[in-house]
């Protein structure tokens, strides 16, 4: 849930540790370059087929996908002139989503959601741009992610992203990770849609357990979106040396649909803290039919019971025994006192 | 609850995309046009209807109900010279509330809430408006709206608003959602009254239904509603290019409103929250009851069987049973034991 | 609770329409006339009467009951000159407290709160004034109010609210709506120590419906008292047309008994809230002590009736039975269980 | 708990009263007086006493215990040329803590915390102070206070408060009380602490009035010191015109020590509710415990002492009353059931 | 939990005091000397052996464990200059962590968390820095930190931290601290993990104590940590005496690594507070199972032993008794409705 910055006390600042966990094999470099007439994608590149593209007047996106090799990144670090500062916070892969402007490039750190199928919860992965002048580097932990869109729009030099440089580019990655929010929302919205029916119709442990896992993913989807907020208040505000006023106008869209997933998230909590309220209520109310249940039933069977008991005394005097009608008489008085009682529950409205 | 944008990850921005349902067959464009003489009102147009009025010196109002004719709405944008990325705004049907200043109009973005009378909860439609010089652009999701007052007033040539601008008419629109969101809060306002009355006569799991659906529609509604302030706010503060110093004192009185209408929310979710706790103490209570009469019955009864029972033992040596009086006195043990108990709870009050 | 401008939707602005119900037969003008020499007060004139003393050197204070004569209350705008949109507000019963300025003259719009002793439950009330040049217009929505110190501080000529000018009135008026608010609470502080009392001494139902009913009050309260903060803040803050700087000083004081007000609402409803969970736990506690009775009663009858029960089995083989000191020892271990249980049962310290 | 202001309604601004209860018979007032050279006490003195100090060049420090004497305050305003105004806020003893300058003086008031050792509660009493060119005089309501630290540094010439104006005299003053606060709330911890583990050993009713006790104690300690940091930070915002710069590096820290106090309440409030949730939960606990003890008797007794009552029915035809075994029999199965019951519950751990 | 400043009521400013108790027996002073080409480290020195290294070029960072001392501390503060007012802050072992400015040099004060293994809680030690011109010296309350790593990345030579100056230095000894909180985080963490775990498999009183001492210590840990924001915010902010600006890129990552400390302490708040409810509901929902249990055995079993009793009854005329097959019949019935109850309770879902 947390950083193992533990691990670290006392280290150099600047020293370069791969923080977390390493999730694939071997780390896969590949470039994509472009401008508003060409498009040219290489994958499984070295570092050094990078360099040409480097200062060449065309944008180039370099992707890192694998964290876990600390010379490569130190080598790409060097090439694009990037402060080990800088990659010590890249390598840090529970570090908080930030944007920091150095004098050559900018630093953008956000984290990716995704839904892993198998074990049904949300994973985090951290994705950071480095935005320099016609070229960004991105560093994802592993395979997979949300940028497909943009690829193809790159192939099919469709829309304004062909005409513009890096900075519309890391606006555009940005857009689809806020974007994969949405995603993300509209799931956790469905499941807990079917766990309030679920609550509805049976209010068993197993919603509690449900109710208390959503509590906590939704505190983590929080830690995760909420500082996205301050990111992109600033990329918008700062006179940014890499961003150019014509993409500006484009953050404050951006900005809008990050304000909407940080409420929605606020409004999932507020549910889910309502789905406890009502657990908790149902199973107050479940515990007072099974009492109700109870006093009937013992109401009812003990006075009776009670009755039978002192005409199965041995006494010698008991002239009630020797009656005639003796037997039919107390019969009926337990019948009565038996319905006497029926007619009182049902007047309480118990049953 | 919240956008389907998931569907369109990676779609560049300014793609035009209907986002929500489709909730009328076809769209349906209709104008009016006024100055303080004239009035126009034209039903069921085409888009080249409107052309003729948009650089005329009087006040356009052109209304579209439904949303999703992406061509139409295209060639609108088109005519009013209205961005792609403003468009997109407005196909979004769960965007959040906004005001957006562009060179040539200002975007403004409210949702408008009505009750759904049928299924008895809060429906929510997106509502925008694009004001530009002599022009106002309206966006509605379906037919219905709260604006006949607005029309007659116009119609009727009553009052201020026809020697004023589109930005008065603009106000006016507002004026009229907010006020509509007064008519929401007050059927809100009686249903929970009439749901404290029902608690407090009998608190039963309906109830307790109804509260988490009133909480649930409220988070609803406040989403819809607390953006609201912030537009409100930013139309009065900037020195807005498309609105007059001569409306801007109306904004605030419709400020006022508005802060009201929020306040008026806050005060429902403490409200209901008041009523759960009410629900709680009163299950907690009704238990307690229930307690009582088992806790009454059992601890009267069972001591008495207990006596019947060692009465009716075969134990040949029972010296009691031969007594005289044993059955008597028996009887006498057992009604004092009895009174007893029953003075017992009568003095702890608990009947 | 709230507005009824849900009635009036698409009205246009600055149409006059008493929003409220008419709380008293027919509206009554008064005018009190001072200088520091003279002091005239007449009771139950027309608009007409008034006119003289507006120009006049001398200070008018012009007060209104009733405000559901909206001819008389155009009339009066029109003598003073207040615009509709002012009057509006001023009509408009559920208006939140609000200080504005207008050219000519500023309008301060209070609520007064008082206790209704038959119904035992507190009544609010719009309170707004007109203060212009040399005049102050005050309007009541019926009779009754708190300014008796301060017609008799005019009658007297008792300090130095005769000299100074209608800024300084308004102060002395508003000052005395605050202090109304101090006995207000006193009372409900009153009635919540009665309250904590009598949770602690027998908590009934009773207890807590009225901890609900104090709940919904405070939250009346607050949201009248709340927006005060701000109306005084702006009369000190802004460099006020209407407002002298010698009265400025006063003003500061207001502030600090409105803030010692809101403190005080705030401190009551955390105790309000802490009622609630006084009264829980001692609900908890009186069914922990129900149960205890019947876990007392059930653990030590039931097993001596399963003992009796066991010889009243009519078994041709019993030889227990035939024991001659049989019934005494079976006598014997029925009270040594009895015992036992209790001694158990006394360690546990259950009673 | 909170001001009777209530009963002056209407009253003229500055008009002095006395609010609050008398606390002590008669005022008393004494006068100390010194400079780096020179200290003199005198106690019970007379107004006329303290004129002579006024504007000698030493510092003088006026302190009045007695607050109901309005005639004996009049005059020290006047002598010392005080406001009405701000007289009437040192009379109302229930001020809010404030800071105000005035031209010729500084008024400062606060709450000085004591614990009633006999009611065991907290006392709260107001002192404020007027800070003068070359005097300072302090208003209490009762004997004893936090000051005799103050006084014999004074007597003694030790540090450098005697070589320091009066503004380093009134610095000292409020020092102590935030001092004292540290005392009060050493107390409150200690009680905490003690009422935790009285919570842990043995959860009464008892523990619940303390908790509550607690929690309204905290609520008072918070108002009357919340408002503490404005104060102080407002005396070192200002340029003061009586606090001089040097001494102003002291308020510093005496800054950081309020805001330690304030946290220190807060965690308090944050550890009460703690243990309120303790109780419930406990309550809670202890109440499965009961009623795992009846289910577990019930669930075994009741199930023998039915076959106990088939075995004592008086049918003619009951064949296993006439078997040899019968009686052995039916003790086999009866410790069969016996046997298996408690297994059950004890591999479901109730005991 | 807070300062015993209550014993120095009236204590003059600046007089020296240890607050706190006494950790160790005997300080111990130990001075680290540097530049890019030496280091020199000297353990348990006397001041005077300090003083040689105050005006050299290199950096000396001094080291004194314990700070009871108060004669060693004064010359200390004499030798380094440093002011009493400072001396006390720093003696004050419950102060809030702080940063303060002076003209010779800067104050810093922070609170450095460890893990009593032995007693399985939270220990917090003040640490204070002043940072003056080529020297830092350091206090801390005992033995034992967290800054080895510092130490030999000093005597190792590597990094830059060799070349620059205190301030540096200070930087490296505030990022190993915020570092360290990592790791009790992480413990902390995994606590929270296995205790979710224990709640789930076994929800016992106990998990209800670790929930509270958790709930205790967070509160502590967070008293710690809050102000630190505030702290590392203000070194930033400033233009720094004796902060150079090529130190502060390295305060903004510190920062951020605050702000990911303080969030990740608040998430556990939350987390905790989560598992108080998920125990509460479990809590609940095992006293229901307890009470089914109950209600099926009662239900089952009390209306067939009424049966029996009936039969077991004394009259003489009872023709049931003489039947042939009433023994069997009786079987009949009282079997139907065993099957029967069971029935109904299984369709309950009950068991």
């Amino acid at each position: 849930m947390f950083s193992s910055k533990a691990t670290e006390i006392g280290l150099a600042p600047g020293t370069l540790v791969h923080i977390g966990e390493q999730k694939i094999d071997r780390p896969e470099l590949s470039i994509i370059d472009y401008d508003p007439t060409r498009f040219t994608r290489q994958d499984d590149v070295s570092v050094d087929d990078c360099l040409p593209f480097i200062d060449s007047p065309s944008v180039s996106w370099i992707n890192l996908y694998g964290l876990h090799d600390i010379a490569l990144i130190d080598r790409l670090g060097q090439a694009f002139g990037v402060d080990p500062l800088a990659l010590e916070d890249i390598l840090d892969t529970a570090h908080r989503p930030k944007f920091e402007e150095f004098d050559d490039y900018t630093l953008v750190i956000l984290r990716m959601l995704s839904i892993d199928e198998e074990e049904d919860r949300i994973v985090s992965e951290q994705i950071s741009f480095i935005l320099g002048k016609g070229f960004v580097v991105s560093f994802q932990e592993r395979h997979g992610d949300v940028f497909s869109g943009v690829r193809s729009r790159l192939q099919r030099k469709s829309g304004r992203i062909c005409s513009r440089g890096s900075d519309y580019l890391v606006y555009a990655l940005i857009d689809s990770v806020v974007d994969s929010y949405f995603h993300i929302l509209e799931t956790i919205g469905d499941h807990l849609t079917q766990l309030e029916q679920d609550l509805i119709d049976n209010p068993s442990q197993d919603c509690l357990k449900r109710i208390y896992t959503f509590k906590t993913e939704l505190l983590q989807v929080r830690k995760a979106i909420w500082p996205l907020r301050e990111v992109i208040s600033e990329m918008r505000r700062e006179e940014s040396l890499h961003i150019d006023p014509t993409t500006q106008v484009f953050l404050r869209d951006l900005y809008d649909h990050t304000i909407q997933v940080v409420e929605t998230v606020e409004i999932f909590r507020d549910t889910v803290s309502g789905l406890l309220d009502l657990y908790m209520s149902s199973a107050s109310n479940r515990m007072n039919e099974v009492m109700k249940i109870l006093t009937i039933m013992a109401s009812i069977f003990i006075p009776l019971t009670f009755i039978a008991g002192v005409y199965g005394m041995n006494f010698e005097v008991m002239p009630e025994l020797k009656w005639r009608f003796g037997y039919a008489g107390i019969w009926t008085v337990m019948i009565t006192i038996f319905v006497g009682m029926v007619t009182y529950f049902k007047r309480k409205r118990w049953f």
